[in-house]
This record gives C-alpha cells, structure tokens and sequence, in this order.
C-alpha cells in the first residue's frame, strides 16, 4: 500500500514543524513515519478557546492519518516517544521501537513550573487538547461551585481567577474569561452574581505581550483593563497551593489558578546527549540539524536558534512551519548529494488577541489595536485553521458567540482526582 | 433574584422528564430547585453519534441553566443526590442537603450487567457524555492499534468489534461501525486495513429491535446485514474479558466490546422505601406520584407503569416528556387543591436508525423502512434537538458526513485507565 523503497524518514511530532516537514516531502523518494501521541494535529492558536468553552475540542484538530491520507508515502503511527537513540539510529517508543535513516524531532514544548512541581495540581497549563478541557471544566466547575455557595468569603474565593503569566495565551485567557464572567453567565446564575468574579492577571515582568513593541503592550493592558481584568505586573508568584496564590506578603485567594508562564523542551531531547539551552532546547546548527549528528533535525519550539539580527527565533507557529518545510528541503538537498541551506526566519508579523474585539497587531511597520486588530486576528486565525470543515464550524461558533454573547461549548465533561491538600 | 415565595418544588434529574417538568411550572407560584450531576441536558437519542465521531459533545448538550436562564422560578444546582429521606422531606447530595415540599425524581437509568459488574471494564455501556467519550477513545484507537500491530492474528483481534444487545443503540452503533469501518477510514490506513474490520452485533433474544413489529426487524437485521454487521441472535453472552466475548462454547476474539444490553433504574430509587420492580423502577399511582407519598412524583426512566392497553411505557424520550409535563400538571393541580389526573401514555410511534440512510419506522398504521425512513428520522432528531446554535452545527456535520463519508470528530481525547487482566 505504501512505497516500500527509499531512505526512511522517521519524523516526531504532528505539530505544525512536524506535518510541514511531513507535506514538504510528499514527492521525494522517502519512506516517511510520522509518530505522534495523539491522533490529531492541534491548531494550537485556539486551544485558549476550547479552554474557555467557545470551540469544541474537534473543531480546533484533525486527525493527522486523514490530513495526510493522499500522500501515499506516509505511515502516521500513534505512539508515544520516550527516548533516541542516535548511535543506534534507533528511537524508542511505548509501543515499539523504530528505526530511521533521517529524524526530525518535532516534540514541542511542554508547560514548566521552574522547578516548583507542586504547584502543578493547583494550577494547570494549557498545552494539549486534555489540558484545554481540564481547564474548561475548572473554570465551569468554580462558578458552579459558588452558586452553590452560601459563604460570602468561600464564594468570593470560588469566583477569584487568577491567570499567571502575561504572555498571548495568559493574556488570551484573562480576557475570555472576563468575558464569559461579564457577559455571558449573569443572567443564568440565582444565587452568585458572576459579574462580580475578580480576574487577575499575574506577571513577573514589567509589561504584559513582552514580545510587542511597548506602545502595544501599553495598548493590551488598557484592553485587559476596560475588559475587568485586573493587571499585576511585577508581581513574581511565591507560591501556589490549595487556597489561591501568594506573591510574596500577598496572598489572593482563589480556587481556580491558571499556568501561562513557563514552557520547557521536552525531556526526550536530553537523550540525543547534545548541549542545550537553559529551557532545554536543542542548540542546532544553521540548517537545523544536531550537531555531529548530519542526519537529525529538530524544528519548533524544541529548536534553540537565532535569527539574521541575532534575536531567537519565537516558539510560535509560524516559525515552526517554516522550520518544517526547511527540513522537508534539507532532506531533499541530502539525497541530492548538496550542502543544506542555512536556515532563516522571516518575521511576518505578530498577533495577540485580548477578548472580544480586542486584540493588537504588529506587522513591523504597521501597527494598530482594538476592533480592527480583533478582525485582523480573527480572519487569519481561521484562514490557517486545516480542514475545510473546521473553518465553517469555527467561523459559525464564532459567528453565534459575537451576536450573542453565548459561548457553544459550556459542557463540563470528564472529573477531576480528589483535590490534594 | 428569584422568587422567594411559594412551595419549595425540588426536581432532581436534568433529563427530559426534569426538564419537561420545570417547563411546565413556568408560570406555577412555586420555587423550583433543578438539581443534575452534570451542568447539562443531554439529548441522548444521538449520544451514540459522539460515541461514533459523527458529532462533538457540545453538539448534543446545553447547560441547564441556559436553557432556563428566562425562568426566573428556577436556581439550577449541579450537585450529586445521595440518597432520599422521605420521612424528613430531604435530599442528601453530595455537597448538602435539600429540602422540599413536592419532589419529582427523575434520575433515569443506567446500564446494568445482570450481576456480571466484571464485564463493566472490558465493555463500557453508553449513558452519559463521558461514557460516549469513552466509547470513541476505545473504537479509535483500537483501529490505531491495529495499524501498529504486526502480528495477523493480533490485528485481527483489534479488528473485530463487539456490540451486545440489539435493541436501538446497540443497533446504531453496530451499524455506524460498519459505516466508519467501510466507508470512513480504508484510505487512511498503510498497515492494517479497516475494511477487514468484523463487526458483531450479539442478541440474546430472537430479533433485532424486539419493540418493533416483526416485518421491521427482518427489515432492519437486513440493512444491518447489507452494511456489513454479523448478527447473532439466540446468544446469550457468558462472559467478557480482555480476550473477547464468550458465548458458551464459541469466543469472539476483540479488545473493543461495546455494552447496549441492560438497563436498570438509579440505585437512588432504594432510598425512597416503595416497591420496586425486578429493574429497579418505581412502581408508581396512576399519576405518577409515589405510593403513601402524595408530594413526591417519579417521572422518565426510572418508572414501571403501563399504558391503557395494559403494556409498560417504554423508556423512551418522548414518554419521559410526556411524564414530565404530566407531573408540572399534577402539581399545580394539587396547589390548586384538585385531584391529578392520571397520566396517560400517548404513543407516536417507534423509530430506529441503522446507519447511513437506513432506518426503521413504524407510525402505528404506517410502516416503512430504509433510506425514506433515515431520512424521516433525521428531521424528526434534529427538529427536537435544544437550541438553535446546536440544530445548525448538527445539520453542518451530517450534511458533511453525508457528502464525503467523513465523521467531524474522530479526536481521541483522554486516557484508559491501564487495562485489567
């Protein structure tokens, strides 16, 4: 059923470096495995979404093996990396181990608690399809838990959301759920008044989007504010257990913490034994391959590199495709017997969106916020979203939320382990 | 915020008996409390739709309080019931107690293994959204293994799916299996070929359907049968276990077996201290209300009553709403200091559906059978679907489905517990 012939090229990881490398190669003369532990390529820009019910899981993925059903020289395998094995040209795998001629490491990122593991349980990050529905059913489950709530004190705590780290996914979610809390749910709610939920949005750095320009910084902040969203910059997190978060002699009390800071490489890539950067990222040579290893590629947030004005290279989904798709033409130049390219970013621009119609955009030159900003974000969003299907689903749940503020994914599904003390 | 005045109606169950019946005291001088484990109404006749990937869970369920966000009478309570005291009038839920002057119990069913509770991990039933989840992780990923698995007979194995009971969800999955395995997945698969894929449909009783008059089970065990299902009726299964399913001396071989055959009443009806029967259910007055418990009323599943032709009123959504209309009326009736009516069983007709454009209808008089049936039972589904916004994404999905084969949600989310012996 496949092509049988060729070098095999084993690629890890169905995220946006990993499918555009696997796209890139669609005619070279390869075998190509693509291993993936779920079934699904994710479009990551909207897991926030999913997370604070607007999109439902399905609408943001797609299963890879259906992306890639027409290009017949390749085998997605479902299947969960858990170390390489570069002398042996093997890797490793839950279910298996594979061999290859060529590897692409593609593994991501995972959220990181800078070494305070603990804090884990009570304040969960946003990376994959399960982590966005355990964050949706926390932060339904609060205010559920508050209108049955007859303390005033438990109540408020119940209904204080504290979102850490003001970067575009914490600064996505302290909006949406500003939102949600001022427009979506008063009317449905007797007994708690979700109108009166607190959001916090907690940074350690000076301004919020530390990527943009501080004229778009100072623009998202005012967005967040006019949104309810309460700002704390400066404010390092101390500790976060059971009863809220502490920022040094200040505690806020909340049942309901979000982890936007951190993000780490994943461990897999210490098994390659090659230097990396302080996140764990792997320091590659300019055509992205591994140092003393010709025959192995990473791409994505997994890669530590920098760009032509010597700044790194954003862990952002751009960059990924573009990794991506130069692997996919490293690895044609290889088999061609020529010297890969070195590779180079191009910066088309950077978006965050804020809440509803709000957003800030920054295409080097041109730079504006507010309504036509959102615009801007929203049909980009859905023009790169895979899947003809998925655009006319999102761009009508999109549709339904702006007109009515109503929010089409609000089901608490799956349960929670017993609270830890 | 809501009224404070009038007798306390507490109504525990948000399916359509509790629900029918909070509509039906909209405008009633009572105060009303809604109390389900989960915080939505499900719209279980297309449950196996999510089990199946055709449809997401926002798809099929709305939040409680949404839908009755207009009826200032009501406070929704997403809280767990424990058990009834029917002497002091109270509820014990999970996270308090509750009082009442009128209680309508309508807490439905759940799937029952006539006594065989170690079948429950090697063959999940299908009631809840989570159980639907489960039942989508298990089928996709089965046919994920089997892409992975090497060994012929192995695959095989993880080919081959089990449905037990041939009443009507067993017979929608049975036949959307054969659909998805057929039609949806061959071109995606390198390894293992889904359209080698077995699927069996187990019976203990001597038809499929057994609620339908005979010529429409002949009808729908053939369309079963065109659509690739192996029927087994007259088997009784005798045990379940990681290996497959027994049926006295012959064994299935699977890993992915799918309960559809028994149902029995919540364990929560013990509480109440009335006679049950051999399900479990209430064994109720004409009205409906309890025997010697004039202010507390069953209504939907978990009742045992027969219609004026002496037959028992099937656990079916329109005579839980029946049911649950039928109970708002008796109490107003009683506030009203008027006798109940009886509650009387109007029966519109049985319909079924096997898969793609094949179903069985039986309107009484009118008796039909295939694609003009599917497409009877279509309309009649998405017309009682709740809400707009749900309608318009259902009807979006299976206008898909039906164009290009394709099921919008094949996304496994979640994790197994690891499996048992």
């Amino acid at each position: 059923m496949e092509a049988k012939q060729g070098p095999h090229v084993l690629i890890l990881g169905g995220g946006f470096a990993g499918l555009w490398a696997t796209r890139g190669l669609a005619s070279a003369p390869v075998r190509i495995t693509l291993v993936d532990r779920t079934n699904h390529h994710l479009f990551q820009p909207l897991l926030y979404q999913v997370a604070t019910a607007g999109l439902s899981a399905p609408d943001i993925a797609a299963p890879l093996r259906h992306i890639l059903r027409h290009q017949r020289n390749v085998s997605v395998r479902m299947d969960e990396v858990r170390s390489i094995d570069p002398q042996q040209r093997r890797v490793h795998c839950a279910e298996g181990v594979l061999e290859y001629d060529f590897l692409l490491v593609a593994l991501g990122a995972t959220h990181s608690y800078f070494g305070n593991d603990g804090w884990a349980p009570h304040a969960p990050g946003l990376k994959t399809l399960d982590d966005a529905l355990r964050v949706r059913r926390r932060i339904l489950s609060a205010f559920e838990a508050a209108e049955r709530e007859s303390d005033p004190l438990r109540r408020a705590a119940l209904l204080n959301f504290v979102v850490i780290g003001a970067g575009p996914t914490g600064v996505e979610l302290a909006g949406t759920l500003a939102e949600i809390a001022r427009h979506t749910l008063p009317r449905e709610f007797r007994h708690a008044d979700p109108g009166t939920a607190g959001i916090h949005l907690v940074e350690a750095g000076a301004k919020v989007l530390a990527a943009m320009p501080d004229s778009l910084s100072a623009s998202a902040r005012r967005q967040l504010e006019a949104l309810g969203v309460s700002v704390h910059l400066g404010n390092a997190v101390t500790a976060i257990d059971a009863s809220g978060v502490h920022l040094g002699d200040r505690h806020i009390p909340s049942h309901t913490v979000l982890w936007a800071a951190g993000v780490a490489a994943t461990p897999v890539a210490r098994s390659l034994g090659v230097p990396l950067d302080r996140a764990g990222r792997v320091v590659v040579e300019s055509d992205l391959s591994v140092p003393g290893h010709a025959g192995i590629f990473v791409a994505g947030d997994l890669v530590s590199i920098k760009d032509a004005a010597g700044r790194p290279v954003p862990g952002v989904a751009p960059a990924a495709k573009q990794m991506g798709a130069h692997v996919a033409r490293a690895i044609r130049a290889r088999l061609a017997s020529r010297t890969p390219q070195p590779f180079r970013y191009r910066d088309f621009g950077n978006l965050a969106t804020i809440g509803r119609m709000a957003a800030v955009v920054d295409l080097g030159r041109l730079r504006f916020s507010g309504i036509l900003a959102w615009w801007f974000w929203l049909i980009a969003h859905i023009f790169f979203l895979i899947g003809f299907r998925n655009r006319l689903s999102v761009l009508l749940n999109w549709a339904w939320s702006y007109w009515t503020y109503q929010r089409g994914a609000r089901i608490i599904t799956g349960s929670e382990p017993p609270a830890e003390p």
